[in-house]
């Protein structure tokens, strides 16, 4: 299988950054408003000099050589207000191309602008592109809108230390980050779920909840899934298992270290080699950690001389597989070392295909409906055909590959788009992309298909009339990583998992010490009905264990107290729902596992 | 955890190698028969040199260098009359001892026993000790019995190719194994056990029975665990799992990989680094491939603040370690290099030890008697006082811990002996050790006590009256390796494994082609009940799907014929049993839910 490619693995914000408006009108705006915040600046602050900024993804950042003046959140006020009434001017905002020695002469007293034109130079130009906002000017190549005017609602968001051009060998500077949308509720909604994300920022939450550490003596980019964390992941790995046993999916094992010389036949050494652990030598043999699980399931299926009768054949493993990945680029849960996919590949006949490639892709869309996702997308992952060297196999195979997998999602209505270039170099994929609850965009699993693994270990299978021929391989793991899923579910939920994740179900808070008994002989009950309980026996008041509760965002409190001792029912708190009143131990065991059946 | 020793991790044939006899005697009797096969092959082929050879734990061997004689399998008639006619005769078996040139001159035509000769000399020996029967003589320091007559009953077994020394750059020699018994009945038991443990060879039946797969591409020593192989170890993980849970086990998982640090810090760097696999260099940061999971525990039990309320605290995982093996040592999956434990370290006051260590010793006898494994003893693994440099920790500590591993022995009458020498670098332990049903024994398992690491990692609790103290740690793997454990059952077993744990429970065979429907009708039925089913289609007879359903020991064969389909009942036969006659369906499912409970 082909790791990810870099773009949405990050988590983006992809359908709520621009709202409803053009990308490059948005762009343009949040452009100019960089400019503005400059202007705003440099007029505020004499002394202070500016260095370079974009627009991004979601807005935009500056950074300044603040010399004496340290700028800080509480500035943003002030700086606002100017660039507010630059704003309401309605400046225009005009495009001017001037010498090179005219453009010295206008920086004399920047260095940073000085560097940036004697590279403009040094690549043979003899010119250089200015915008110009009243007496305020800047290198810069625009776009930009028209005047101030057509800037829409913005905001600063915040500061941080930067170093002039990435390079820490470079002066320090300091980057003011804003954003601006083109009404004021996109800006309003982008804000919430910035305030949102951070609420839910899986590495507050997973610390929180006890769900998993990171621990720098460990490694980098290598969690440690503590007890709470792991009820959830094997909670998931119970269903997919279920799922994939009911399709015929084969589970195996195989080993975390195998000979170089097996990722050199599948092609992972020549073409992903920089995600690879360096080689280890033992007895004179190459081996390496696991990128990719491909040879391995090869193996199994090459271990008998197979019939057309067993095809489709599905092998499946829930694997950990170690990529590198630079410190830099590591974020929590979401990018990782230490990869544990869902992963499994099907040797099926071509006329197989389209029935393999719609179990895969229909059994993702109810992966995401289990788990509450209900607004995603396929991106159909074709090859870039300028770039021919980039793939592997003929074009004839490849059109076929790329026409049946379009036509599986066209003719079971599947929402999708297309992305050129975005292919593995072996084969077209389906890139499942699921929105979270904050209308983040993430990529969950892939479902690849595969002409050439299948020569390269010269794959074979005996048809009905005797003959040898070839299977065709789709790689396939629909979840994806369980540690990425495991930290996109806790920022989705917000750490308030429904009852079939939730490492604690139930927690029963006896009133006083003499209910503790009950309490014991109530959990043993739960407990043998299948429920995962906690019992608070803390000497302390009912309103903080209930506080606690809530705290640590457990479904359901069973509160016991003399009462309900002697009548042998629970007082019933759900969480966001408040008291539910008493009920009897039955029914509030039926209660809950009707909640577990329906993944509420 | 330190890793086995070596002893025992062969797999052994310890109690029934030696019979009644005493151990001394037997191997000087061995020996005798040594001499007495050399002499008679002497006699019998002119020509043929002898090199060298020793008794050993289970018989004999000795190497030749035959000239252009083939010594076969075929000729162990003829040699065996040879020895019988010597031993007969009851020739006296005599020492001598002569000088260096002496020796020289007996052995001038023997260019083996001259380099041998001229080591002694090397050493600064000044006579070689030689034995002789009537004109047969060999260079041997002895023992020996006194006469042949004394050498109980013998056989030969098989020849093998050896170079002299076991060095592939000298010459290659035929070796000749044989052994020898105080009595015919030991010898016929021990010929038996041969016999029976080649049938029950896992490589071949895991081969046969698609358990696992060897595959020289992956690597030596790393096995794929095939899916009929998979379904046993998940099986007994969820068996070990549901014991664990009741017990307190909290179940993490912890990366494969992880800085060097971590072991340097908990010492096992420098006391096994010839296990581990070799460093790998990332950003400037040394990593390796996990050989122990202690540092990821102890990171987890370090993650927050202790307090005596939690102890004790159970950490436990599946968890697969690599561990260098040389290439001429593994074995099937009895020596590997990647070990899947059902690893876990126990945190507890010194006051909880005793009753921590006996919970893990239980659990031990329990894993045992679910596998029908009746017979076994636990071999106190003690320090060797006299080599101090071998050990961390102060001799107070050491004993109090030796003592209260004994103690727990004694008190619950558990059959265990002492092996001095045998403890970890950091503590005693107790290491359980089983028969199977051949008689022979394996070590299962580990449980250690340790004082150093808890020191090392700096681990602490609050007590009672609020002061930090140092728990005490515990090591455990009651199961100890998972492919291990699958490699023995095998063998165990015979590959005829008890319903709970075969990987198909039940085989459906419709007579003819018009009971598939019916059969696959009954497989959902019996599959909703959570058994593993597979139907026999092939258009074949009945009577060759039986022997199929035989081959693959399949616990239950369901035969289903017109009749059986109109009356809704099936025909039954059990492995080793035979036909049971026909069955209701909802029998039969409460038939086999009883083996499965009942773990027959």
């Amino acid at each position: 299988m082909e790791p990810p490619k870099r773009d949405l693995e990050t988590g983006g914000f992809f359908s709520i950054l621009g709202g409803k408006m053009d990308k490059d009108k948005l762009n343009k705006m949040r452009h100019s408003c960089e400019h503005v915040l400059t202007m705003a600046v440099l007029k505020l602050y004499p002394g202070i000099k500016m260095a370079m900024g974009p627009a991004t993804d979601d807005g935009f950042y500056f950074d300044f050589d603040e010399g004496s003046k340290l700028l800080r959140e509480d500035d943003f006020g002030k700086i606002e207000k100017e660039m507010a009434y630059i704003i309401t001017a309605d400046l225009p905002i005009n495009h001017e191309e001037v010498e090179i020695d005219k453009a010295r002469e206008i920086f004399i007293d920047n260095e940073y602008k000085l560097e940036w034109i004697k590279e403009i130079e040094d690549r043979g130009e003899k010119k250089v592109d200015l915008y110009r906002i009243a007496d305020f000017v800047d290198l810069c190549s625009g776009p930009h809108v028209e005047s101030t005017g057509k800037i829409g609602p913005f905001k600063l968001l915040s500061v941080a230390g930067a170093y002039w051009r990435g390079d820490e060998k470079n002066k320090m500077l300091k980057r003011i980050y804003g954003t601006c949308f083109e009404d004021k509720k996109s800006l309003e909604r982008y804000l919430w779920v910035i305030e949102e994300a951070k609420k839910r920022d899986h590495k507050k939450l997973g610390k929180e909840l006890d769900l998993f550490l990171i621990d720098e003596s460990v490694g980098v980019g290598l969690p440690i899934i503590l007890p709470k964390g792991n009820v959830i992941i094997k909670e998931l790995q119970k269903y997919i298992r279920g799922v994939q046993e009911e399709k015929g999916y084969q589970e195996i094992i195989s080993p975390h270290v195998g000979k170089k010389s097996l990722w050199e036949t599948s092609g992972h050494w020549q073409h992903y080699r920089e995600f690879m652990y360096p080689v280890m030598k033992v007895e004179k043999e190459d081996y390496l950690i696991k990128t990719m699980n491909c040879p391995f399931h090869i193996l199994v299926y090459k271990n008998k001389k197979r019939s057309y009768r067993e095809l489709p054949f599905k092998v499946s493993e829930f694997a950990t597989v170690y990529r590198y990945e630079k410190s830099g680029e590591l974020n929590g849960l979401l990018r990782v070392r230490e990869i544990t996919q869902d992963d499994g590949h099907i040797f099926c006949k071509e006329d197989q295909l389209e029935n393999e490639i719609w179990e895969v892709v229909e059994m993702t869309i109810n992966h995401f409906k289990r788990l509450k996702m209900n607004d995603y997308v396929m991106r159909l992952s074709l090859r870039d055909k300028k770039k021919k060297d980039d793939y592997l196999g003929e074009d004839k195979v490849w059109d076929m590959a790329e026409t049946a997998l379009r036509k599986v999602l066209i003719k079971n209505k599947v929402n999708y788009f297309e992305g050129v270039g975005e292919a593995a170099f072996y084969g077209p994929k389906i890139d499942p992309i699921v929105k979270d609850v904050l209308g983040r965009e993430w990529q969950f699993g892939t479902i690849q298909v595969d002409f050439m693994l299948t020569e390269r270990f010269d794959l074979k299978y005996v048809d009905k009339d005797g003959k040898e021929k070839s299977p065709v391989m789709i790689h396939r793991a629909p979840m994806g990583s369980f540690e990425r899923t495991l930290g996109v579910l806790i920022e989705h939920f917000g750490g308030a998992f429904p009852c079939w994740l939730a490492p604690v179900q139930i927690k029963i808070m006896p009133i006083s010490e003499k209910q503790i008994g009950w309490a014991k002989e109530l959990g043993r009950e739960l407990r043998k009905n299948g429920l995962r309980v906690e019992i608070d026996d803390k000497n302390e008041p009912i309103g903080a264990k209930i506080r606690n509760g809530e705290m640590e965002k457990i479904p359901y409190m069973l509160i016991v107290g003399k009462r309900e001792e002697e009548k042998g029912v629970v007082s019933v708190r759900k969480r966001g729902e408040k008291d539910l009143g008493v009920m009897n131990v039955n029914d509030f065991i039926a209660r809950i596992k009707e909640d577990v059946a329906k993944c509420d």
